[in-house]
């Protein structure tokens, strides 16, 4: 399932030697049509991995027959020469399936800073043709994996029975990023690269760009959604924007859950805002304060540390207005001492912070993780 | 020494049992003149504890007679009630030296959240009024500890005799912040209130503003510079800036050695910048960068870390044009591969990370600690 349970799809997943372990490195995704039309988000740091500006290139064109995807090289920060290995992958492809290398999309996720063996990459690519079906979907999930621990799919049937498919690795986008975050959405509704991307645009800024696991961008984050149009269905935009934005909501959430190192998801729930930027600003400060999420390890109630970082930021607010709530008790009640810490239970894997800023009707709210030991040792113990 | 290096100075550090531990808890600085001009800068938090409202208060008039101090509790996020107690305190200070509430500056630091004990505090004050000495500084420095395991003190003679002593606790100050950062800095030199202002402000400026521990801003952060006028020189500014810059930076060095967790001392020097802001916003997001925080921790040169966060600023630079050395070896140039990364050694524990942006004459360096399972431990063992 996931990238293929939409009409129209074949992929596969390999073991092209990119990796030492040995494990699944290269994942191809074809849209057989009869639409490519598409759309994709990039991350936002100005040092962008070879394959995001080579992508970024071919998805302004609105078209993409295939997306190939590498784990164990994220080809970043390799100058011109890693440039060119992406644009010789997505030739690669191109000549293996008889198409235009103009609407191969590529994706790597990896160490940064090193050239990618393209020996055993372009090998792998004619493999990844020879195995491409409509059963490709899980392999396919399962070869763009770096530390993530399980593969991540999801899809949906829309109204009229037109199917959205997805897969994910890494945890963040945009803002974010635990590592790499790479994602590719598939649809056999039938759409313009417009559409696509006014959706995607929609769907991805209330999902992913919400999930912020410790402030860092990647320098290779994408998010691409192609649709074949074999269904024959147009669907309702607003319908369809749902049913993809469920997708991602999906997704996230699995992404948020295999975390490197985390034992507690943390959703920073902002309302009383005057404006969701307010939210979404205050919401991600939070986020990434890394004493608050140090004492949601040790399931200690810390509402100061929530005012504390609530106070950096320039949303609207009064300080002697400020209520939070965690776990739905309201610890922190007009800035000041509110109910009894006690009575909040830490024990759960979830928790909810709840912010009340007192100053409008506007909410978000922002995904993180816990600060551990484990993702200190997994962050410092090799290079990723 | 510490506070009481410059003449006309008298301190005291004594146990009032705010502290569970028994520990000295309790500090007062008092200025004999003849001056009693004085200047302060606080945190940029939004939240403000009390302590810092009513002590900016007392700054604006430009004249201090005294300081009082107290750790175990940084009576913040307190409500009415917690500025009352801020009040009753120097209120109190000014009966035991029968002097005005309204020239007695109060800075508390410990737990958020929490109302402090006042019987205890305000019979501590008695307590170190009568033990208030010319020898006090140690004693004084010893009382603002909170999980710093030394206290911090530096002096330094100006030329014409004049003297600038100083104590300080935590790590971080506007910005950031470990925990409180609190600095009492005193002279005997004879400076007008704006004079000390100036002077003072230039001096945070290059120092504790450039001290970034964990990203995270108390609601606490103060730093007092009290002039006595006792030894009746009247230095010349620039040369006192420098002398007081010369005891911030000591001062500075030693939270930084002294941060909580921390095994490695990070610079991160910006050069080639096009304007010394952009030199010290780059130098600050890669400070605050976990991953590559962890990955110095385990000793790994990941100067793909680095460039990522870079990218992320707004800094004016090209990513093709960014060098990046470690310990002196220039492993990353021209965005990619550069030297032997087998070449540095991250075993000391001081690491220098310079970045060149190459866009312009300007530069500055911004110190950090590495992010350690221990630190991780430290802020979610118990509450601080």
């Amino acid at each position: 399932m996931s990238v293929t349970a939409p009409l129209g799809f074949r992929a596969a997943g390999i073991a092209a030697g990119i990796k030492a372990s040995g494990a699944r490195d290269l994942a191809l995704v074809v849209n057989d049509g009869p639409s490519r039309a598409a759309a994709g988000v990039f991350t936002a740091n100005r040092v962008k991995a070879a394959p995001v500006q080579w992508s970024a290139q071919v998805l302004s064109g609105g078209r993409v027959k295939a997306v190939v995807l590498n784990s164990g090289g994220a080809n970043a920060c390799t100058g011109p020469l890693g440039f060119q290995d992406t644009h010789a992958t997505a030739e690669k492809v191109a000549a293996a399936i008889e198409d235009s290398a103009g609407e191969i999309a590529v994706c790597s996720t990896g160490l940064i800073g090193e050239r990618l063996p393209m020996d055993a990459l372009l090998g792998g690519v004619e493999t990844a043709v020879s195995q491409l079906s409509r059963d490709g979907g899980l392999a396919a999930a399962d070869a763009i994996r770096t530390t993530d621990t399980v593969g991540k799919i999801a899809f949906r049937r829309g109204e009229g029975g037109y199917m959205v498919g997805g897969m994910a690795k890494g945890a963040g986008m945009l803002a974010p990023s635990l590592a790499t975050m790479l994602c590719v959405i598939t649809t056999d509704a039938d759409l313009s690269s417009e559409e696509l991307d006014a959706v995607l645009r929609k769907a991805t800024g209330v999902t992913f760009d919400r999930l912020d696991a410790d402030g860092c961008m990647s320098t290779n984050d994408t998010v691409l959604l192609l649709a074949s149009g074999a269904s024959g269905v147009r669907p309702d935009l607003a319908e369809f924007e749902k049913v993809v934005t469920t997708v991602c909501a999906d997704l996230t959430r699995q992404l948020l859950v295999d975390a490197e190192g985390a034992s507690k998801a943390i959703a920073i729930e902002v309302v009383g805002a005057a404006s969701v930027e307010d939210a979404v600003t205050v919401g991600r400060t939070v986020a990434r304060n890394n004493l608050l999420k140090c004492a949601i390890h040790g399931e200690d109630p810390n509402w100061g540390r929530v005012l504390s970082a609530v106070g950096t930021t320039d949303a609207v607010f009064e300080a002697d207005r400020l209520n939070v709530a965690i776990n739905g008790i309201w610890i922190c009640r007009g800035g000041a001492v509110g109910d009894d810490r006690s009575k909040v239970d830490l024990r759960p894997r979830d928790v909810t912070i709840t912010i009340d800023l007192s100053a409008g009707p506007h909410s978000a709210t922002v995904h993180t993780t816990d600060l551990t030991a484990a993702y200190v040792h997994e962050n410092s113990a090799y290079s990723s």
